[in-house]
């Protein structure tokens, strides 16, 4: 398995897509999943609605994860829901180059995540944590800080 | 309360629109409850994707119902769910004048069902358990029984 | 009926939520049915998913109108779809204030929609057919033509 | 506006639903929204995905909350969100009695919400919160939690 | 293509996941396909929906099914649908060591499905078609046969 | 690469399934980007409901191409949404012998997509566009010009 420095733009092929569909574990365990399964690292997790045999509103679990993740992943799901399969595939990721840095808006320090193709920046969003802090701590909409935010950056063609 | 007869052009002026969000009930038991809505006379029953808060994936029950059933239809769901509320609203239905008539497919016969304005034939949709049958029956595909029912129809300006 | 002007702050109380579930129409038919219910006037037309009995994945369409255009929007209902019924109930409207102005871009004008509340811009977003077009013009990506719209304007707090 | 015992089988008649579309406001934004309008007070707030005119995949958000907390609850939206229209009707809500008590499990104690009918209590479900603060601190399936309480729970008819 | 008896844990890399998106099949036609499609020896069958171009709500059939069934599933998909074109991949899946049991209950026997890690029990669920037929029998709601089953099994930690 | 004539019945080995999850970018640039992808080639755009981290409803957009399109594919995404990273896998598509012949009706000519299984026509689907054109032509309803058309169409075993 190559490793990247994981800024860079690179291919990753090490990784797994996992699905289980649960008709039978309540949407309250469900939250309380998504979280166990980003603490042990998994990339991404989210639900889907789908509809199951016998008129059964259903969900259907679907993450990402490198493939030496497996093993706990698989442990997790097996615990924490109902299902007594597991399946999945490769998955290949491309991933932009990648690189923060930090900009000053009146109300304190946001940082941008900026994404790069041959070196130039195409991409820039500022991190949703950083500007919900913000929007709290000074009683303003959460809009007003993305919108403070634009007004101080410039991308690709623009 | 106006009674009209089923199947003249009406509006309905008493029916509810009866509603639960349920992040704690599983998939497994709503496919059963529709059928329990369904035999007590809910005129429609239906589930929509739905995401609550703390992540959970969910699902709203909904359900139209005459007003006189709201004690039956609430009785229901409070036994076969988890939900301790219930909400609804009245809305208005209007029904188009109907009328059914059989036809006869080289498999045997169909029930249309005949939606009409001012006295014209506007829509016509073949039964579904008809077809079905027919379909079983003779180990066709049910796609092919609906295409010799929509040869034999003629509607509205065709 | 009381007439305002449209762009001045009031609360609509003419407007009716008209409901059809379908779970025998096919969706390249509801495209086009969205289509003809805009040109009719509805003030918006939008699908959710649902889940009927005997394991039907349906579709069900909703719709803003007034009051006023019922009888036209039901007879566009009729006549595209294949619902023998129509729900409908009232739903009463905010509107704020709305108020437009154009900007310059390099590649050339935009129209802002101003939502305004007691005569400060509080929102505002650019015209999508606007940008949409300039993007395609020059060949560039919407979201940059988005972004330089962003750093032209300011909004309520910052 | 009648004020009940907020634990007694109850119709309350003072609520709303309001309801936004949003095809402009990104998902980012709405996990937000949804904690601004729970701790203004709504008592449900959860998302429908819809999809809108032009192609646009969008968000339907619904809330309910008392009649008395509509400005504020608007106020909100119009800042949080990219709406300029807000729409609303009343609705009604069955609330079954409820009661709270405590129970204890070998990890510690869960509080168990219990809804009655006719003063026997048909319907009981443990507090999420408590159930998850055991799972964390013991290291243990959220399931087993609530496997453990409900092998000490007896209900309606069983 | 190796065999393993069906209930002792296992990894299954000759599964097949079918996927065909369906924009122009009544969703009265999929509740049908989807019997069709486990009468043939799918092991799972769902439905999500989806958003196609010109503005076409629809459905996307999924499936799982065994390498060796993926001619057969191809003709019902292309009899009993509309589609032309069938999509697939493989997908490996991993399944729990399982054991079914039955337990007795007030109103009769109930089979059990247990889920086994390294020979221990940790996650047993009802047969829902035995509790269904339970429920019917005596009149109860089925959440309360599953409660009377919750309250005589042990599983995992607790 | 194997090429075959695209309308003899064949294996597609060569597509790519490509997936991005997007809970920063709104619906309206969607719809755009959608149609960015089908001019560049894609087989097939389409987007479905998801709920990810953080109460966030949000949306995956999956799409199929072959694979040397892959590199132009992920040029617009990255160019148009705001992610940067893009999953796919590859997927194997089964592709009927299709053919298309003209009918005449009588408001004008449709042309029908027929799907052939051993030289026998099993599926017929007429054009939308062309319906569309006639019923927008000549004021009809779109649903009675499909109604003409299967009325004129012999398929399968009917």
């Amino acid at each position: 398995m190559q490793q990247y420095p994981p800024n860079i733009e690179h291919i990753d092929q090490d990784m797994l897509k996992v699905e289980v569909n649960l008709d039978d574990t309540p949407g309250e365990w469900l939250g309380y999943v998504m979280e166990k399964l980003f603490d042990a690292g998994a990339n991404d997790v989210y639900y889907t609605p789908i509809y199951m045999k016998k008129n059964r509103p259903a969900v259907q679990l679907q993450l990402l994860c490198s493939k030496e993740l497996l093993t706990e992943i698989q442990s997790i799901l097996l615990k924490e829901t109902t299902t007594l399969g597991i399946r999945y595939y490769p998955i290949t990721v491309f991933r932009m180059e990648r690189r923060t840095r930090k900009i000053k808006l009146k109300w304190g320090e946001v940082t941008l995540k900026e994404g790069l193709q041959d070196g130039t920046v195409v991409k820039v969003s500022p991190e949703y944590e950083d500007c919900r802090l913000l929007a709290e701590k000074y009683g303003i909409p959460l809009k007003d800080v993305y919108a403070a935010v634009w007004r101080q950056i410039e991308v690709g063609t623009t």
